[in-house]
Formats: C-alpha cells, sequence, structure tokens
C-alpha cells in the first residue's frame, strides 16, 4: 500500500519509536521567535543545558512585537538576540531585518521538501506549502529541539482536500480555505495532516498555498501540506539551482518523491468546488463561523487590517491595492498595511501599492505579527470592529472586547472603502 | 520701556486679571492628544459640561501610542475620537493620518504668531517658533481650555538667547540647542520664555528653529520663541495667503508688530557663538550633561532613532540619509527611523530618503512619539544605549535601565554606522 508525503516524512526522518505510536523524528529546522523562546532559553540556562543541536538548523526572528512597545517585550527581544549571538545563529533577523516568520522564513529558502520543521508558533504548518512536515509545538518540545535537534510526535492521519473547478471573480485562496474550515469544523482536522490537491491547488502559487496551509490549524490539523512540485522549484530556485546542477527538470522530478502515492491511504476525502465558493468572511468567534459577504448588512468596521502570515505578502498587498487603487477610507473607517517582510515592502514601495494605500488614506507599519494577536501595532478598543486579513477571529483575538472578521485582502480593501462589510464584487473599479 | 514679544502676546490676549500677578488668556489653539486628554474628557462629562469652547480652534491626534499597543492605548485612542466626533472637531487626526503633533499641527498651518496655544504636553513650547506663545500644561488648565477657551498664567520673564557666529561642517541647531542646554542648565530657564535671536537663528528654517522652542522646556523654560519674519510667512503661506491678498512683503511687515521692542526688557541675555560649537551630545541623565562627540570614546550603541518632534521633520531626515548613504549599520546596532508626519513619509519616499535608510538596514515605522518616550515601538531593554535625535534623556526614558544620547540626526546616523557614539565630521562620504 501506498504511502501519504507526511508518512513518507516519517520515514525519512525516523530517529527512533521509544514507546508505540512515540514517533522521534529528527528536525531540519528549527524555528524561534521572540515570545515562546526566550522561555525555553531561560530553561536550558537553569538545566545547565544552554547550549543549541546545530546553529545553522535554528533560524530565529523578533517579530511579534516589534520594535519593542515596552520593557517586557524589550527584554525578550534582548534575551533571543544575546541568545543567537552567543550560539552564533546566523540566521537572525532583528529589527530592520525582521518580518512576519512564516512569510520571512519561506522567502530567505529555509524549507524544502520533506523537511521536518518546529515552532512554538501555532502557524509553523504555513511550511507545509513546500511540502515539509511542519507544525507548532509547546515551549517543551521546542526546547529539546533546540538542544537535540528532535522532536516527539504521534503519526498523524492524512485527510485529504481535493480543490477542483474554476476560481469566481474575486474569490481567492483565503475564501477557499475558509470555506474548507466551515466544511470541516475547527476541530474537525484535530490530529490530523490536511493534504491540499487539485487542480486549483495545482494553479495556485506558492504564497496562495501558504494562505491554505497557514490555516490548516483552525481546523485544528497538525499541519497542512502541498505536493512540491514547479511551483516550489520556482520559488526556491535562487537557493537550490546550484544542488540542481541549474537543472530545474531534475529539481522537479525529484521533489516528486515526497508526493504521496496514489495508492496512499486517508482518514478523509473532502472535495471543494472552488467555482461555487463566493467572497466570504467569518462572523461569531471561531474560524469556521463563515458565511458570504453578501449576506452581511450594514456590518460597520472600525479598523481594516491588511497583513499577517496569512495574507501579508505581496500578491496580498496587490490584491488590496487594486481594488483600493483610486478609493479612499470611508469616514470612521481606519486602515492599516503591515507589508509581512522588508523585502515584501520595498517590492510594494517599488510597484506604487504604498502609494495607493497612502493615497486611500492607510497607515502603513513595518512588518510585525502585532496586530493579528493583539499584542502591539493595531489592538482593537472594547466594542470595535476589524475587517482583516488575518487567521484567527477567537473572542479577543486583536484586542479584548474586539470583534474580527477574517476575509481576503480584496474582501478587506472593500471593507475599508464603505466602512462595512462588503462583497468586493460591487466595489467600482477607478 | 519696550516690551518682549511674550509681554504683547499677553497684552493682546489678556481676559481678566483675577489676583494681581495671575493672568487669564484667551486660547487661540487647544491641542490635545490621546494620553493627557482622555483624563480631561472624563472629569468634564463627570461634571456634566461635556463641551468644548470652540470646536474650530481645538486640534486633536492620536500620536503617542499608535497604532495602539494594548487595549488600554486603543481605548485611550477611543475615547479621543469618541469625542471628537461628538464635538465635531474636524482637526482630529486619527490612524493614517496622524502623526507627532509638534510636527504635524505646524505642517496643517494650525500657529499663527501672537497665538496663544495651550496642549497637555511638555514639548508644546515647540510652536513658539512661530512667534506664538505655546507652552504645556496639567489636565487641569488642559480641562479648562477645552471648555472655556482661557489658561490662567504668571507673565514669564523673558531669557534672551543671542547666537551670533556660522556653524561649522556636521554643525545642526540640535547642537546648538545642546550647548545652550548646558550653558542655561536643566533649571536655568524655570518661569522664563526663552527668545532666540541673531543671525543664526535668522538663518535657520522653521524646522530648524522648532528644533530651539521644542527643546526649551528642558533648560526648565516655560516655552521658547522666534522673532516671525519672511521664513515664518513663507512656511505658513499655503494657508495665509489670502488673508494678506497674496502681498508676502504685507505680511511679513504684519508680522513684524509681533516681535520685541528693541528696548524690551529681559531677566537675562546669553550669547552663544555658533562657531565654536561642536557635533555634541548629552551623557547621564539630564539634558545639560552635555559633551562634544569627539570626547566619547567606544560608547557603544545598541539602538539608533531617528525621529521625534525634535527632529523627525524632512530636514532631519535629509541630514541622517546624506551622512548614512551607502553605508551600512554596524553589526549589533540597529536603527529605527520614524518619519514625524505622513506628509514627511511620503516626501521622503520621493526623495528615495527611505530607500537609503532602508538600504542601510533601517526600519522605518509609521508616525508615532513611541519611542522617544518609551511608550511604544522601540523601547529599550534593561542595559541598552540609544544614540536618538529625541529631546531628553531622563533616566529610563525610552525604557527602565535604558541610556538614552541626545544628539542631531547626523551624528546618530554616524553612530549607526560605526555602532558606537562618534563624531559625525569622521564619517566617510561614499
Amino acid at each position: 500500500m501506498g504511502k501519504t508525503l507526511v508518512e513518507k516524512v516519517f520515514e525519512a526522518k525516523l530517529r527512533d519509536v521509544p514507546f508505540p505510536g512515540t514517533h522521534v523524528l529528527n528536525l531540519d529546522v528549527v524555528m524561534c521567535h521572540e515570545i515562546t523562546t526566550p522561555v525555553a532559553i531561560a530553561d536550558l540556562e537553569w538545566r545547565k543545558k544552554d547550549r543549541v543541536f546545530n546553529n545553522t538548523k535554528i533560524k530565529a526572528v523578533i517579530d511579534h512585537v516589534t520594535p519593542a512597545k515596552d520593557s517586557k517585550s524589550a527584554m525578550q527581544g534582548k534575551i533571543l538576540r544575546d541568545w543567537a549571538d552567543r550560539h552564533n545563529i546566523r540566521d537572525f533577523f532583528d529589527i530592520g531585518q525582521n518580518g512576519v516568520c512564516h512569510a520571512l522564513f519561506p522567502e530567505k529558502g529555509f524549507i524544502r521538501p520533506g523537511y521536518t520543521v518546529i515552532m512554538g508558533d501555532s502557524h509553523t504548518c504555513t511550511h507545509g506549502a513546500f511540502g515539509a512536515f511542519s507544525c507548532g509545538v509547546g515551549t517543551t518540545d521546542l526546547e529539546v529541539g533546540i538542544l537535540k535537534g528532535v522532536c516527539a510526535f504521534r503519526k498523524p492521519e492524512t485527510i485529504l482536500v481535493e480543490i477542483s473547478g474554476t476560481l469566481g471573480n474575486r474569490v481567492y485562496a483565503k475564501d477557499i480555505m475558509l470555506e474548507i474550515i466551515k466544511k470541516l469544523t475547527v476541530n474537525g482536522a484535530t490530529d490530523h495532516v490536511i493534504e491540499f490537491r487539485g487542480e486549483v491547488v495545482d494553479n495556485f502559487s506558492m504564497e496562495e498555498r501558504m494562505t491554505l496551509t497557514n490555516m490548516a490549524i483552525e481546523a485544528g490539523g497538525t499541519s497542512g501540506i502541498c505536493m512540491p512540485d514547479e511551483k516550489t522549484v520556482d520559488y526556491l530556485w535562487e537557493f537550490i539551482a546550484e544542488e540542481y546542477e541549474h537543472d530545474r527538470s531534475r529539481a522537479i522530478e525529484d521533489f516528486k518523491k515526497w508526493w504521496s502515492d496514489s495508492d496512499a491511504s486517508y482518514a478523509q476525502v473532502v472535495k471543494i468546488d472552488a467555482s461555487a465558493v463566493e467572497p466570504c468572511a467569518t462572523y461569531g468567534y471561531k474560524p469556521d463561523h463563515v458565511d458570504n459577504l453578501r449576506n452581511f448588512t450594514d456590518a460597520r468596521v472600525d479598523q481594516v487590517y491588511i497583513g499577517s502570515c496569512t495574507n501579508g505578502r505581496l500578491s496580498d498587498l496587490r490584491i488590496a491595492a487594486e481594488v483600493t487603487k483610486g478609493h479612499r477610507l470611508a469616514r470612521g473607517t481606519r486602515g492599516i498595511v503591515s507589508p509581512a517582510t522588508p523585502k515584501i515592502y520595498r517590492e510594494a514601495l517599488k510597484e506604487g501599492l504604498i502609494d495607493i494605500f497612502l493615497d486611500a488614506g492607510y497607515l502603513v507599519s513595518n512588518p510585525t505579527c502585532g496586530a493579528c494577536l493583539g499584542m502591539s501595532n493595531g489592538v482593537l478598543a472594547e466594542g470595535e470592529v476589524a475587517a482583516a486579513t488575518t487567521n484567527r477571529n477567537f473572542n479577543g483575538r486583536m484586542g479584548k472586547g474586539g470583534m474580527v472578521h477574517l476575509m481576503s485582502p480584496a474582501s478587506a480593501a472593500a471593507a475599508g472603502i464603505t466602512g462595512k462589510l462588503s462583497d468586493p464584487r460591487d466595489i467600482k473599479e477607478i
């Protein structure tokens, strides 16, 4: 019987099975940010084990609260900075070079098909878009990963999500993913990996695939995963060209070894007809509370937020700018654009996207996760409502007493123009 | 006997002298930000006096912590926003349109010679650069100002600071002002207004004059003030041209009515020879602890900060960019540039200054006061050292346990390149 991609990774990276059902895997990359890593560092110091298994396989960034908003966050950054310096972790990204981890690390070429990746961050599932097994872990697992380069997992079963059809006007990967979460429910994929396949996924860019895998956790999934193909090769080409002796087809062929076999077995198969998906958004406080935007009437929006590891990439800014161009933010609605990395910021500058946002009245912030999780740079006040391109709408997520509606960059931009939740197809091009 | 500018303003705007020595003045502008105004608003509500004396004379901005860093700051912004909306205060600047108050309000043309201006902010003295009497007040005074449009003052005496000579290479208004504070000491001008005059001031742009008046409070001064002249007219021209029937010379002549008379009497006259001033910076925790930069050796810098109401204007960014161009930030030194207003940000973008900073490895933040007073967006950790273009180096100002060295944009840029306090004349042009 055939194997799934995840099963192949588990086989390739298996180090030990200390107990039945517990698989200890060798890790290819351990990612760190300043919120969850300092606790692990402190514990390693306390245990007199302030070491790292491999300083080239650890990647670290200050991204959640940056620049520091108070003494506590400044200290968290300092702990990570000093630790990276002490262990000569060269892939450490400080203020100025820093961006949202799940956008920055792929951009730097740190992920490869078949890799095992952990981070103390729930959206680590994003990197599954490259055909890696990548997932968020707690601080204890992170600590062991840093010290030993291993992590123990139960082998997850895989749910196959097949996406067919053609995307309608102003329907994007985010809309598709919200529909998938609605269908699976918020715990429908618990302890499972979601494998995204089908013609729609094949046609998606790596950025769009990352929007899918990023939100696997919102359906409870351990991770999301896509088959690594020529899109993957192209995205990574600058980093892998030499390894494949500048032969692109060789890389494409090689990546196929990670593909799930055609006779692999799945816990569940879910079929999505993309043609039937409309621009949608969440209501309520769970990511599976999803409805089409045309069903929201007169839902006021105080703040539009375009950014995050879900939708803060260049293609997202292009989409939001395309809808926004020539319009202004509605009176009473404020807008924040946070390009997810310095590179994205510069490319958006060059392409004139930043100008479009500024013309419309948006504030452009530095790259940071801040607002998405109500930690800095755009926290909502009690009773305020956001239209956000982020990934999680839990009660208080962007600020205590605030309400977050998750949606695509096009839909968030539309909300900015009308001041209320709006179907982006209703916005006139100017 | 002649009168000083301040005496003329007191005479022109006097409403009442309820007790000997107490002068109640009519106010032309009451400025508000989200840190000190919500307390006044809450008290007015509690007293059932939620009114404003004149909604066109009140200017409000969210600038200290923006975008909001937490629920508390989000609520402070919301209180100001709702209040501005309730009273139809049209000159309210929310996220996207907001900038550092003392840079934004002059840019919007809100200040005129002879005006009386208050705000619950110690650097309100900045606006004296226009020949206005402008000073920071406590919340009670602010509240009375909002409700009644008046404020009670003791009439301050004036200290005349005459600045002659020629500025040397890489010596700027900031260096001159640090020298003045060193000479006056931190309480040398307490209960006095500092009047800046002389050929150097005449030649200074309005932006440079604002750097002088901005720091009057650092010598204890109630305010700083400059004579309104053709530079003032030019700066304000787009706002006053119609009033003077497009006759620039008429405006210049009219502004002279506010000039201190040649036989006015001063509490003290201080003479500064600008030719003898060298690039300098503060050490220690008081703004009068000033020494020439060539006397600092091997003083490590963790963070360079270019921004604030003192030196976050376009000319400041130009100077910092000129020094920075072609260089990179030293390893271990991070840099933050915060253009003081959206207009400055856009002009800096157009001129390519932002590109220079990004090339060097700086982070560019949205306009905000945040880092200057350790409130957000760049707080120092315990033991960290900043080279900053800001105005105050009190213990913990930019973060508990942090040390701030105040200096010009050129000197801060130099520190970024070398990673330590450096004389900007030693930086090679590339």
